[in-house]
């Protein structure tokens, strides 16, 4: 933790971080040197993710400290999930625009509750002043033979994907139009759960995998992309949890579903001898595992309608919040 | 490389990185996935560094691309310099205004020029919409016996630095007061030299480093603080370059010296048997190391002039550029 780069009471603040901070026996040196110090496991790939959050950008103006503080965690933990990777460290680079130990300690509130699901050790970091951003690297272990890539799918794979798609975009759509927000829908947007369990369980079963951060079709588009491949889903065998059935009829929820972003579940293709033993993953991790179409040789993505029809969004991609 | 989280154009940007980042052989899986997969090499602790630098708060609003992109990866590398790490691999993640691309372009002119320095392969990252913010994380690799703490300055240890200093200060007061800029000491503020070789050769001899970042009195304060000791120095014995000795007078120039910040050497504590040692260094690595004082068992780090007067610098501690 290089200190005092520019915020004024800088090292109040770390002096809270440091106090608060999880450790774990790999962790030979944390907070408080120019660097960190780490035992890496035997016979294992290191997993390294980072992303970065900004205000106005990632999370609305309104969102809590403390969902800001476990939201930045949780997306660089649903990338290492998305490896199949056990995670173990993470560094926090905190831009404030003033040092402001409340506001601190609620960001540190959510991050540290996440960080400690998952005995992840915060190792290091900075805090420096500037506009709010919060850039977070996570570390994890995966073995060798067993990590998901985005470059593996095959021809005739399956392609499913954990836990309902939708909600945190629809609790978006709702900041957006002014009313209230349903608390279900926005505790998807603001807690997302990292799949790190299901990212683990599937590791060496699955064949590729993505976190679902863009929404569906472009995510699984950068998979098919990268392994020369194609895939057609079916809109109707999207999941959706009770709150986005009970707030979107099915042409909205559907491209909520499709197109919309920040779901940070997995997207993973496996060959259909597997379909059983995802079957009892699910049973065993407790993270829903639905199937959703199937890897073919045709470049794209193709999403079909109930009736069975072409199916194309508004829009390609999601566009995350920006106020 | 978790793209496409807000910036328009970002997968355009992404790819103009990607195409460019150097690898290594012990990358098995660079930009391009969810998570960068690494091989740790056997027997090593792993030293992780991270620093932020904001615009008009690290770096004038005039700095060139090329030297933001230079000095964001230095004070990473400097960072591991002073654990005796030997850098390995990073990830960067960028916050843009907009899409650039010819400001990407020179940004990585200056960031992949060191990088290439010293053989450090950008693994993995994001660009996002934001103000202008770089965050890198740094990953070495250090023998467990022979890394360089905060911690482990002894009583009657000599305090050494590198090269010189004051330099990156003295060009911050000239801009500051709006004349021309030597640039001599321009360079030293915007392409500061992490002492990656120094740190290397120090690690197993030195007890106790630290880089400067925050000016000499303050980070050998941090030193003696964390290693429960006390330091002397001798401000006649800091070391001045040429540029500097030529714009500023004595005591101008022992404060840069002395309380100046950005300097990016290392100051590290060593026996006194280990000075013939330290000397043979120097002129193997071609790194000055100058002897500045003593470690002793009086809490803090008192400063003597030539007079052999306790000196006060006006400022406890460096405040970095603030715009």
């Amino acid at each position: 933790m290089n200190a005092a780069h520019g915020a004024a009471g800088e090292f109040d603040l770390i002096a809270r971080i440091r106090a608060r901070a999880p450790l774990r026996d790999d962790v030979l040196l944390g907070i408080g040197d120019d660097a960190a110090l780490l035992r890496p496991p035997p016979a294992k790939l290191l997993a390294v993710a980072t992303d970065t959050l900004n205000a106005g950008v990632h999370f609305p103006a309104d969102t809590r400290p403390a969902d800001i503080g476990w939201k930045a965690l949780a997306v660089n933990l649903s990338d290492l999930a998305a490896m199949g990777a056990q995670p173990a460290w993470c560094t926090l680079s905190l831009s404030l625009p003033q040092a402001d130990a409340a506001w601190l300690d609620g960001f540190l509130d959510g991050f540290l509750a996440l960080a400690a699901q998952h005995r992840v050790a915060l190792v290091g970091g900075d805090t420096t002043r500037g506009p709010l951003s919060v850039c977070v690297t996570a570390h994890g272990w995966v073995t060798p033979a067993a990590a998901l890539r985005r470059d593996a799918a095959r021809v005739g794979d399956d392609v499913w994907v954990t836990g309902t798609l939708g909600d945190a975009a629809a609790a978006l759509a709702q900041w957006r139009a002014g009313g209230a927000c349903d608390p279900a829908l926005r505790a998807r947007l603001d807690r997302p759960q990292p799949r790190v369990a299901a990212g683990l369980a599937l590791a060496g079963l699955a064949h590729a995998a993505i976190d679902l951060s863009d929404g569906l079709l472009a995510d699984l588009g950068h998979v098919c992309a990268a392994s020369g491949v194609g895939a057609q889903i079916a809109l109707a065998a999207l999941p959706a949890s009770p709150a986005l059935q009970a707030a979107f009829a099915a042409p909205a929820r559907a491209a909520l579903q499709a197109s919309g972003g920040d779901d940070y579940e997995l997207c993973f293709t496996a060959a259909p001898a597997h379909r059983e033993a995802i079957a009892r993953l699910a049973r065993q991790t407790g993270i829903a595992m639905t199937r959703i179409g199937r890897i073919d040789a045709d470049p794209g993505v193709r999403a079909l309608d109930a009736a069975g029809e072409a199916w194309r969004p508004a829009a390609a991609g999601y566009v995350h919040f920006a106020g």
